[in-house]
C-alpha cells in the first residue's frame, strides 16, 4: 500500500451521509465535507438543502445566520439564499445581480439519513442511494444513532471495518476475545457490483453474552457477520444468529437475532473525517433496555477503534510515502480498496474526457 | 471587493494605538504589532517606549526582563536597552559594541492612549495624531476602556463600524431593533482629508433605553450617529439626541445626550488584530452607574462583531482569492476602503520614489 | 551566532538519554527523538528495546500495542515485532516477509539511564557511554529525577548550563543572588575531549542555606561549581563546599558537601528538547528529608530557565536568520559550541567520504 491508497482520495460523484437529522435538530447545521464548509438548512417547506457556508457578499459563515420563510439569511447583512444557492433577497436594493450565488449541494433526506451529493449536480441520481429500510420502522428495528470525528482518512475506517484480524487486538479488552479465533475463522469475500462483501459463520457456537439480553437461546446457535462495503463511504452490517437446526446458512431472514449496523465515514478533509454510525436490533422490541444496552456496548468499542486509527493517521502523516507491506489477513480490505480505486480512476478518466 | 482587499496589507508610516495606559500598569508589556513582538515599559523618568521585544545577545524576549534605572533589562543576562532601543549596559564588559542595538518604535501617550508610529522614526510626526480631548476629563465625560483580540485582518473592523446595515443582523438581540430600519435610513457619507465620515439622523423618534438611564427627556428626541474614520485604524463615533425643537441638525454641540466612542483597531498579523475601544458619555455624570451601564451594554454588542468576524475571516482564509460582490449598503465602508487604498498606493509609491 | 548556531542541528552517532527507566515503568514508552517517534519496551528476558513506533504493516504506533513474550505486538492486527525491529509474528500467515523490518536503535540500561544511539547501529561503541557512578548507589548519592520538555534547540539548554552569568537575572528571586557576583566571579574554562569544563571558585564564603539544611558547618567555606560539557547533550555538574582549610582547591575529593547534578538534553525536534536531570548529594544521607528539599529547591529554579528559553526560541523562529551577537560572558558557551560544531563537521564529512 502506497501513499496514494493510505490517504485515499476525494471520490466526488457520489451520496455521502452528510448528517444525521438528529444533527440538524435547530434547523441549521455546519459540517466541512472535503475540506468545504457546508451548511445544512430545513427550509420552511420542510425540505432540507446544503449550500456553501460562506456568504458572496463579505464571506461571513451562513450558519452565523438563520433560517427565514425565504432560504438562509446571512448572519452579517441579511443577504438570503435559496437551497440552490441562488441570491433572493439583498436588504436596501431590488436587482439583485446574477453572480450572488453560491454553491449548492443536491441532499435528500431518506430512512432517517441525510445524503449529500459532492459532484457535479447535474449528475446526481436518488436511485443510486443506499436503501436502508431497516430505519423506517424503529418498531421492527429500534435503533440509536452517533458521530465520531476521526483524525483519520476516510478509507482508513473502511479498510478497519473490512477486517476481522483487529478485533481480537484492538478490542481485546471490549468485544474480541480470542484474537486467533479472527484470524483463523473461515470467511468469504466476494466483489458486488458497487464494493464488496465478506462473511463469516460461526456454527454451533455459544451465543455472546450480548445476544442471551435480548433472547433466551435454548443451546448452541449459528452466527453469521456480514460487512459489505459499499462505495465510497459505507459499510453495511449484519450480524445474527439463528438456533442450531434451523438452518441458518440456507435461510438467514428467519426469525432470530439480527443486528443492523450502519457505518458511513464521510472525509472531512484528506486525513480526518466524520464517522456516522446506526446500531438497530430486530429482537427485543419489547423491551427498550435492549437496544440501550446494544448500542452501549458498541459505542466504546469503536471509540478503541478510533483512538488507533488516530495515531496511525500522524504516523502516516510524518512520511506519507513510506511503503507500507500486505498481510494475508488484508484479503477483504484490499478487495475494498480495490473497488475504491476503480471507482476513482474512471472518475479522473471521465473528468479528462469532459476536458477534451 | 478582492483578496487584496479582504485582507488590507500594513500601513506602515502611520500612529495606531498601541496599547492602553492601563495595560502598562505593570511598566512592562508585550504586544505582536504587524507581526513583530514589542516590548512596551515606561521608564524611570515616566516616559513611555517601545522597543523590539529581542535581545540581540541571544533572542530571549525582553518582556521577560524587568524596567531598571537605566532602562529595560533583559531577563536573560542583564543587558540593558533604552527607550531607543540602544544597549547601554553589558554585564561583565566595558565595552559596548555598536551593533549592540534593538529596533524602537516612537511612542507618544497623550490623552490616554498610547500612541506607536511603525513605519520610519524619521517620518514620525506627533502633530498627526489624532485630538480626543474627551479623554481629558473623567468628570466631563467619564470613559471606561477595554480591549478584545479579534482573529480577523483589521480592515475588516473598520468595515464592520463603517456599515450600520449589519446592526439589524448581527446585534438583532441586543441594539438592532428593525433590520429594515437601519437598510433604508437616510445617511449621508462624505470624504474627508483623512478617511471618510457617515453620518445619519433619526428626527422626531423616541428616545432609547440606555438614554433614558441617564436624561428624562420629556418627550421625542432628533438623534444622530456619525462614524468617522481615520487612517489607518480608527473609528471616531459621536452619537447622541437632542429634545425635539432644540435645533439639533443646525448644531449639536449644545446640552443633551452625547456618546463618544473611539474605536482602535491595531493589526496583530494578516489576520489578526486587537481592538481598542473606549466609551464615554457626556450625560449622568453624577452618577457612575450610567457609564457603567452603557458600558456593560455596548461591550456584549462588540463581542457578537467579534464572533461574525472571527468565522468570516476563517472562511475567507480557505480561498483568499475568491471573488466577493458588493451590495448598495456597503456604501460607507467601500469610501472607508478606497481612502485606505489611496493612501497605501501613496506609501508604495513613496517607498519605491525612496528605493530609486 | 549564526542561525545555524541558534538552532543547532541533529548529531547523529552519538549517545543520548532516551528515557529514564523509571518513565518505562508499564514496560512501554513512546518517545520522539530527532522528530523520529520511538517505542521503548522492556522485552520478556528484562532487556530495553527501542524500536520505530510505527508498524510496517498499516502504520499503527507500536505504543498502542503490549510487550508479550516474543516482542512488542503491534495494538491493531497483531504482528509482533523483536529488539532488533524484526517482525517474528504475523496472525493468519507462517512465512514473514523479509521487508516485514522496523528501524531499530541501540540501547544500552546502565547506572540509572536508558541510553539510545540514534546514528548507524554499526557505530554504536558502548564504551562511548558516559560514567556517572554517582546514580550506583542510593545510599551513598542519594538522587532525585525529572523530566521537563522544553520548546527550544537542544543546544540552547547547553548554552544556558554553560553560562553562569544567567543566575543573577532568571534566578534572581530563586538561587540568584547578587548578579554582578556571577558576572565577576573568576572562572576556568578549558577544553575537553568530548566537550569543555568550567569551573569557578568561591573562597572564605559563607555557605548557602541548601547546604546548611544537611551539613552543619562550623564556619566559612570553600565552595566551588563545575560544569562540563559532554557531546552531544551532557553537562555534568559538580558543585560543593568544604571547610575553609581543608584545602579544598587541591584536593575537594574528601569529605563535605557534594552535590552530583546529571543534565541531559535530547533533542524532540528541531526546536523542542526532553530535558531529564537528576539531583544527587552526598550528604545528609541519614535524612531523606535532605535530598527532598534540595530536589525541591532546584526544580522551580529549572523551569524558569526553561520559560525564558521557550520564549527566546519563538523569537528566534519568527526570524532565524538574524543575527546575534557575542558578549564576554559568553566565554564557556561559545567553547561548547565550538566543540559541537566541530564534532558535527566531523560527522558530516565522515557521512560525504561514505557516500563516495
Amino acid at each position: 500500500m502506497t501513499r496514494e491508497s493510505a490517504n485515499a482520495p476525494f471520490l466526488r460523484n457520489a451520496w455521502y451521509v452528510g448528517a444525521w437529522p438528529e444533527e440538524l435538530a435547530s434547523g441549521l447545521f455546519g459540517r466541512t465535507i472535503m475540506n468545504e464548509p457546508i451548511a445544512f438548512f430545513r427550509d420552511a417547506g420542510g425540505q432540507v438543502n446544503a449550500v456553501e457556508d460562506r456568504c458572496c457578499h463579505r464571506g461571513a459563515a451562513l450558519t452565523d445566520g438563520k433560517v427565514i420563510e425565504t432560504g438562509l439569511q446571512c448572519g452579517y447583512h441579511g443577504l438570503v439564499f435559496n437551497g440552490k444557492g441562488k441570491c433572493v433577497e439583498i436588504p436596501g436594493q431590488d436587482a439583485i445581480p446574477p453572480m450572488a450565488q453560491i454553491k449548492y449541494y443536491p441532499v435528500v433526506e431518506r430512512q432517517g439519513f441525510i445524503w449529500i451529493w459532492m459532484g457535479d449536480p447535474a449528475r446526481a441520481d436518488e436511485s443510486q442511494i443506499i436503501d436502508w429500510k431497516f430505519h423506517d420502522d424503529q418498531k421492527v428495528y429500534p435503533h440509536r444513532k452517533a458521530v465520531l470525528p476521526i483524525k483519520a482518512n476516510y478509507l482508513m475506517m473502511i479498510d478497519n471495518l473490512m477486517d476481522l484480524t483487529h478485533l481480537g487486538y484492538v478490542h481485546s479488552k471490549t468485544i474480541g476475545g480470542n484474537p486467533l479465533s479472527h484470524v483463523s475463522a473461515k470467511m468469504d469475500v466476494t466483489r458486488t457490483e458497487h464494493g464488496c462483501k465478506l462473511v463469516r459463520w460461526m456454527l454451533d457456537a455459544l451465543p455472546p453474552p450480548t445476544y442471551l439480553k435480548g433472547v433466551p437461546f435454548a443451546g448452541k446457535v449459528d452466527r453469521w457477520q456480514e460487512f459489505e462495503y459499499v462505495l465510497p463511504g459505507s459499510v453495511l452490517q449484519w450480524s445474527g444468529a439463528l438456533d442450531v437446526g434451523k438452518g441458518a446458512q440456507q435461510n438467514r431472514d428467519q426469525h432470530g437475532v439480527h443486528l443492523r449496523l450502519y457505518h458511513a465515514i464521510t472525509p472531512e478533509t484528506e486525513n480526518s473525517s466524520h464517522y456516522l454510525f446506526s446500531v438497530g436490533a430486530s429482537f427485543g422490541q419489547d423491551d427498550p433496555a435492549v437496544i440501550e444496552t446494544i448500542f452501549n456496548d458498541t459505542y466504546p468499542t469503536f471509540i478503541e477503534d478510533v483512538e488507533i486509527m488516530n495515531n496511525q493517521q500522524a504516523r502516516i502523516d510524518l512520511d506519507p510515502g513510506k511503503p507500507l507491506i500486505n498481510i494475508k489477513a488484508d484479503n477483504a480490505l484490499h478487495h475494498a480498496r480495490r473497488a475504491f480505486n476503480a471507482a476513482y480512476e474512471a472518475e479522473q478518466q471521465a473528468m479528462r474526457q469532459a476536458a477534451e
